[in-house]
């Protein structure tokens, strides 16, 4: 008997009516004669409505208490499918992470699957059980409640995939992976297949169907992943090894608002002043995308890098207490703008042929940064839909 | 260092606001230096919402799950306040019912608290934090949360003080235990204290300021039970172990009109049919209160019970398809109506002096059943008010 791993987002379950639609599928693969597994997502905006009410009691909510808050909305919506299953005449049976149990590792908000416990899962098979498991959470070594950040409920699936070995099926509110997002470009193209390692590129550079963490997984255990509609029946894109096509050197095209650039000038080089400020930024868990620094100038540089737009006022203040860098520059008018494909790795050309395109649209690039797979550019946010447009219809995608 | 078990109701945690000033209470008590436990209710109707969305999905939920779900509305109480404590400045850390644990046996929804182990508490006093506990909620034998029935976290509450030796607190919307309910009789007074058999039998008579659980706990472990209004700082009441006060037979009174009369005619004696039939309706766990019996006429005799009206079709079908037992009558006019007090062991004439007061105001009294502390008379619903008034005044409750 296979085992399929279904995982429903929350705008899947969002209400009762669609809580009793996802029955009706996850029934359809029981009677197919598999083994199934559930994870869900917490219904709708049952998270933000829950962050929003911690919030309107301190701005700073503790994190142990966020994590234990946040992780009752997907309680919530796991026993919730569980009861329509079981008033539809098929067993069920909803778990939460401590009744696994799924462990974790790491801080609270952005903890790390360690291991799944499946006992509990295979004597439920033998019952001939659905199992329904609450996402996004696990217990930590202190025996807390724990999350894995957001759209973490992704992770718990490929990572139950992974454990159970089955197959491992998202279930959202788009059909598919598409080259562009179609609100950006509506011809573009939904794609049968993606490789684990560009979906990783477009996740992390703000593609919202997938949690950058599941894709990781299902390259590290090699469970394809396959994403689709939760309410129709179209076909949905495939998340796994694949092989460069040769004449598609770029397979998706991602843009993403939230971060600023920040500029500093005329840093000493012999202080070590840049290794001190990025501790200090590092220290404060903030991510630093991109980094440009200048050629030295009598020992002086000017870097420049991306953070995110709500991380600002805290660099700000490590620059400002930071000795013999005071000049700063903050460019909050920034989309990064990246192109994707592992037929990058074998085509050339690729990144003359996007700066020309860019150069020919007026479009200024403020930053560039590239990886063996990827290129991205910083530019104005007034320039976004005119670089989608030209890139994708240049490009094909 | 003294330890307090302080419980707060749904309605005094129903806003974000509301659980900032149980956190100012809850600091308060801390500072006077004791260990503080604090067992929190869901917020405000999240339960009665949580069974609505489950019963918009199916009639008859699933129990299992029912539990697991409404569980849910604890815990973000109990998070929610110890984000609050911490964003003051005191430290706290909310438990589950999971992570202590508190065990608990028998049927979902209405389980039994088993056992509730302290280390975690006790470790956490060690750390000088304030502990706040999800209520209502345990895990029973098979590792699955379970419920205490509606009400229950005042049972947690005194299961904890039990348990860590210390004070029981319940604070909640009225502002005390009151000889009548103030909504009836305005005049009615607030008692300095009760006796845990009064408040027993008051509270299973439908004064619904206590879980009966609870009170029956208090009384098994001896722990006084402080009763107060969440909000205000007037004076409460304690349950407690009391000497009965020779001049003062009623301490309470109660009404309760969620019952019916049902009534069978000419059963036979001989055929066992009565013991039948209250076997079947104990096997549907339908509680019947009050019963009485004619005396036989030819070997017959005709019967009347009380049983909630909610299960009066259940209690029909198992008539109707009783042998020797058809003819019935169903009467949903009924208040349940109960003077309660310990001083009756002592002073005889309670029953004629309230049968007298009722007969001299033209109320009929359709059944009666009496304990050593109680008498139950079931009336009219239309002349609730003026026994309760009568009643109350002659009394002098």
């Amino acid at each position: 008997m296979g085992t399929i791993v279904q995982k429903y987002g929350g705008s899947s379950v969002g209400t009762a009516d669609k809580i009793i639609s996802v029955a009706k599928r996850v029934i359809k693969k029981k009677l197919e004669g598999n083994n199934v597994v559930v994870v869900v997502s917490a219904m709708g905006d049952t998270t933000d409505d829950l962050i929003a009410t911690a919030k309107s009691i301190t701005p700073d909510p503790d994190k142990r208490e966020l994590d234990a808050l946040m992780s009752t909305g997907e309680m919530i919506s796991a026993s919730l499918l569980s009861l329509a299953l079981k008033s539809m005449g098929h067993d069920a049976i909803s778990y939460t992470a401590y009744q696994l149990p799924i462990s974790a590792t790491g801080a609270h908000c952005k903890s790390f699957i360690a291991d799944i416990e499946k006992d509990r899962i295979i004597d439920s098979f033998n019952k001939g059980q659905i199992v329904i498991i609450a996402g996004f959470q696990a217990i930590n070594e202190e025996g807390d409640i724990t999350t894995l950040g957001r759209g973490g409920s992704d992770t718990t699936a490929v990572a139950l995939a992974a454990k159970l070995g089955g197959i491992c099926e998202i279930y959202t509110d788009v059909d598919g992976i598409y080259t562009v997002d179609p609100r950006l470009f509506p011809k573009s193209k939904k794609l049968e297949e993606i490789s684990f390692e560009e979906m990783m590129e477009l996740s992390s550079l703000g593609a919202q169907v997938m949690h950058t963490r599941a894709v990781e997984l299902g390259e590290k255990y090699n469970i394809p992943i396959y994403v689709s509609h939760s309410n129709k029946d179209t076909k949905g894109t495939f998340i796994k090894e694949v092989e460069a096509m040769e004449d598609k050197p770029i397979t998706g095209l991602a843009v993403n608002d939230s971060d600023a650039i920040i500029t500093i000038k005329n840093i000493e080089l012999s202080a070590n002043t840049l290794a001190y400020i990025f501790e200090k930024i590092a220290e404060q868990k903030i991510n630093i995308d991109m980094i440009s620094q200048t050629a030295p100038v009598n020992g002086n540089v000017n870097i420049s890098f991306t953070v995110p737009k709500e991380d600002i006022e805290i660099c700000k203040s490590i620059i400002d207490t930071t000795e013999h860098a005071s000049l700063i520059k903050i460019d909050e008018d920034v989309t990064k703008f990246s192109v994707v494909g592992i037929g990058m790795r074998s085509a050339s050309g690729v990144a003359s042929k996007l700066f020309k395109i860019l150069y020919d649209n007026n479009i200024q690039v403020k930053m560039v940064t590239t990886s063996e797979i990827r290129i991205t550019c910083a530019i104005s946010q007034s320039d976004k839909l005119k670089a989608v447009q030209t890139v994708a219809e240049e490009f094909e995608l």
